[in-house]
């Protein structure tokens, strides 16, 4: 009885290794596939980022004619709020960049924890700021167009109008770098549960 | 031999699972210590950001004389973005409710993965909204405050004071909020990792 006991809870125990070390493969692809995902998402939101704040630091407009207005040449740091986007965006841009190689060696090491847990921390500190900076700006931008009636503040859209535009424009990188900021986070949580 | 050998390598397997017993109790422990910080943290979240609404939601001033002036009574709704801002805490404070019963769920089962990984993704989408609001608001109160001579835009509290005194005063519940809820995506991420 013993000597055939033996080989079999053997057989039985490598069989459960393998079906282990498969599983483990299984999850250490899919890991590697989430980390792509990231390196990925991180170089466009670098792009949305960095672009966004360009588009706006270079934003000026100057008016063909004076008028009895104070205002006849505008550029973006005319309103503080705008300077604040342009600040913010390039602090995300460069930590964005900072954030690359840590996202590749998560390729390599898929079961990476701790440095996964800080970059989920720094992700979410930078949705706050790409957000507050993206939505600051857009209130701004909103009042320039409209204008508010109830508090006598006007729309200067009406006379500068490629500058709004310019300005308007600028914020799409802004909201784009947020979603995926969101989006990087879930996979980072994602990853830490895979494990 | 054989009949020594089964004694002995029986009682390797019990301590090692003892070993992993002991250790999966602990890991245990701390996840719920984790479950349960997470709820204390949403419910101070709630009170931030219902605050916020509630203290928003019911400013306004009347001046007690008549001016050339359009505008002689105030309220948060002449002002859009400070609309928006008592919807979106108002959303916000409701999530965070809804939230709480999954909450505790996870004081019980601290080993779920999905429930957490869908948290994740909602507590970073509604830190998105609470940060846009916060952030939307501070650019129009700071406007109120300073005003802007570029643009003609006038400061309004030199008139409105009570008035700018109490929409200043609510933003810090919103602000507090977005700190809460970094703090709950680490959080939820450090009790995926944990597992």
């Amino acid at each position: 009885m013993d000597g055939s006991k033996a080989p079999v809870s053997e057989h039985v125990e490598t069989s459960k290794a393998a079906v282990l070390e498969v599983a483990s493969r299984g999850g250490r692809a899919a890991g590697r596939g989430l980390a792509v995902v990231d390196l990925i998402l991180r170089f466009v939101a670098v792009i949305a980022t960095a672009g966004s704040a360009m588009a706006m630091g270079t934003t000026n407009q100057t008016l063909p004619f004076f008028t009895q207005f104070l205002l006849f040449k505008a550029q973006y740091s005319d309103l503080p709020t705008l300077t604040f986007f342009v600040v913010a965006n390039s602090i995300v841009a460069a930590y964005l960049v900072l954030s690359i190689p840590l996202s590749i060696v998560h390729i390599i090491r898929s079961r990476a924890k701790y440095s996964r847990l800080l970059l989920v921390f720094f992700d979410a500190a930078m949705l706050a700021l790409v957000t507050s900076a993206a939505s600051a700006a857009t209130a701004i931008v909103y009042l320039a167009h409209k204008g508010n009636a109830r508090a006598n503040w006007f729309a200067i859209c009406q006379q500068f109008d490629s500058f709004c535009e310019r300005i308007s424009g600028s914020l799409i990188g802004s909201f784009a770098a947020m979603a995926l900021l969101v989006v990087l986070i879930v996979l980072s949580a994602a990853a830490l549960a895979r494990r």
